[in-house]
């Protein structure tokens, strides 16, 4: 194993800057992944690199997959397109950075006020969402896989509090994609920056909240230590999906086996990142706790009017969509519709109930 | 693939009964794996076969996986022991058939009031959960991993309301396991029978409420049609994880891409299942609700009764077991008490705003 990969990795830099088509070199195939992600980010880049080792374990070695974090061989708005005209064959990201493409990829990703990750899983894995996802990859030549999940996030870090919806006036609140546009019907200055210039501008007071990533991303930049109230639910993200695009044509070229593997490694590393983003939040939390973060829940009226501005933003965006657009939000919304009842006398009745005080064997 | 297939088919045929060692012919392994369930049930059965074909598919047929529903091959409750002795190489199930062996098998199952199938999969996969289950399956010459999930579950099927715990005293309830055990202490009597002769007795006035396995599972057997009230939530079952049984001595032999294999078909069907579960619940319920029956949500004090009595009989479990039963216990228990606030804050906080009355785009 370890004489392939140097023999491909001979291949690969002998090879100087891009080459469009794979190497190849002994029926052994290696393949590019560009990411959106640093290397090593925690949950998401470290899930990208487990993906695509996975990819080349499975496949014995004859498809690997080599790894380049956000920015070092294409610029990361480009990843999509750098799989779209082969110039990469994966890239591994979030559907949330194509809606400059279709509004639509929003479904693929995260809704406000839509699914959580499991029923997202259920809606793509077995709700008729695969084959629509399919349909809208394949206008940009792409195959396109669950690949990950961040789990449900919070609404935001707040330098101060919010009472009810007088208070959003004037909130200076870094807050990308739909749900942004959606909080400034109701007042919100809506800012975009890049991760890394939060915190500074949260301490210098030029911003009065901000939403990123979720817990287990948030801490390492420190939202924690400028901004002690950290609302919940996240009514913007009750997820966030990753995902593996892949180019088309190469994908269906690939031997089934392969095919095989590339989509088994997506469904594994969608039920382990969500399963490690969720391990590892709760030690997060209790050191927020112990640096004095403040957890509040955002009033009933606040949360009512973000619903509805959401709603007013999804509705305009799906009726300014094609075809298309309008049956993958019909058949988001419709599966959402029926899976409501479902989860309140399920999973979410159970969990309320399980919070009611009663003797219970403690752990260690 | 046919061709391998058929050769492998005609080897097996031509060994008359049961083989201890594997068939192999031309490097070609086909490998035997016997289930808890009948061919075709519903998500675990279907499940079950989608593994096997999976790792057919994942090895390029090297090692092929034939599966013998429940009874076929051995009787049901000798699938574990068939495995540790090499009979077969595998068994699909769930690790709650296993507690007469050990107690701890029902951490990695379903503990009632203990970890939806979220949590459960983040102290498996990310939380410890794994390396403990292997140190428990390797005293039986067993590898495990999880192989499916039932998500919540609902209560019970009851012929008559509960109001209190007074209307517990004398209820024959046909629930096993642990939760029985629990709510003997509460007055009711715990009747075990198996799952196709629960509605006859229910219609026979022998029976008050029965507990089996979930809305898809359920419904088939129609215990929609004899009991009108289905409480919830499901405190016994906050969810029902399926496992994969491996002989662990030819686990070790296979590649380590064959081993990678079965782990990945492992996890995918894992994620796969739980969301076939979760995408068909939604019109079994309006089902349901077009026959009559009646959601009743058990009292707080009954919750709480309940509660009580499980915490009681877990400790007289995990007390009275050796010191690796006392470690897992220890480590879910722990990883459940740190899980709860995530929980609240995050995905249930999330159900539970979303379903203040606003406007949303409705789907089709």
């Amino acid at each position: 194993m370890t004489t392939r990969r140097t023999m491909i990795a001979g291949a690969a830099a002998a090879a100087a800057g891009l080459v469009a088509a794979p190497a190849i070199a002994q029926g052994l195939v290696e393949w590019r992944m560009v990411t959106a992600w640093p290397k090593d980010l925690p949950g998401a880049g470290v899930g990208a690199q487990r993906l695509a080792d996975r990819i080349g374990v499975l496949t014995e070695g004859k498809l690997l997959v080599r790894l380049y974090p956000v920015g070092e061989l294409v610029p990361g708005q480009e990843n999509m397109d750098a799989v779209t005209n082969g110039k990469v064959e994966m890239a591994h990201g979030t559907a949330a950075y194509d809606l400059a493409r279709s509004p639509a990829f929003a479904f693929f990703s995260a809704v406000p006020f839509g699914l959580t990750a499991g029923e997202l899983n259920a809606w793509v894995y077995d709700g008729g969402g695969q084959a629509l996802w399919n349909e809208l990859a394949a206008r940009f030549g792409i195959r396109a896989f669950l690949a990950g999940n961040t789990g449900a996030q919070f609404g935001g870090w707040f330098t101060r509090e919010i009472s009810g919806v007088a208070d959003l006036k004037g909130l200076r609140f870094r807050i990308p994609g739909l749900a942004g546009q959606a909080l400034s019907k109701l007042g919100v200055v809506q800012l975009l920056m890049p991760g890394g210039e939060i915190v500074g501008k949260l301490r210098a007071g030029e911003l009065d909240a901000a939403e990123f990533m979720g817990p287990v991303n948030d801490a390492p930049f420190g939202f924690q230590d400028v901004a002690k109230f950290c609302y919940w639910p996240g009514f913007q993200d009750p997820c966030m999906a990753f995902q593996l695009q892949i180019n088309r044509e190469r994908f269906e070229a690939l031997p089934k086996a392969q095919q095989a593997a590339v989509e088994a490694a997506c469904a594994e590393e969608n039920i382990r990142s969500l399963a490690q983003y969720n391990a590892r939040t709760p030690a997060v939390l209790a050191d927020f706790v112990a640096k004095g973060v403040q957890f509040r829940q955002f009033p009933a009226e606040v949360f009512q009017a973000f619903g509805k501005a959401v709603g007013e933003v999804m509705t305009d965006a799906v009726e300014g969509g094609d075809d298309l657009v309008r049956r993958i939000a019909g058949s988001y919304f419709g599966f959402r519709d029926r899976t409501l009842l479902w989860t309140r006398l399920g999973e979410q009745g159970f969990a309320n109930m399980r919070l009611l005080p009663y003797d219970f064997p403690r752990g260690t």
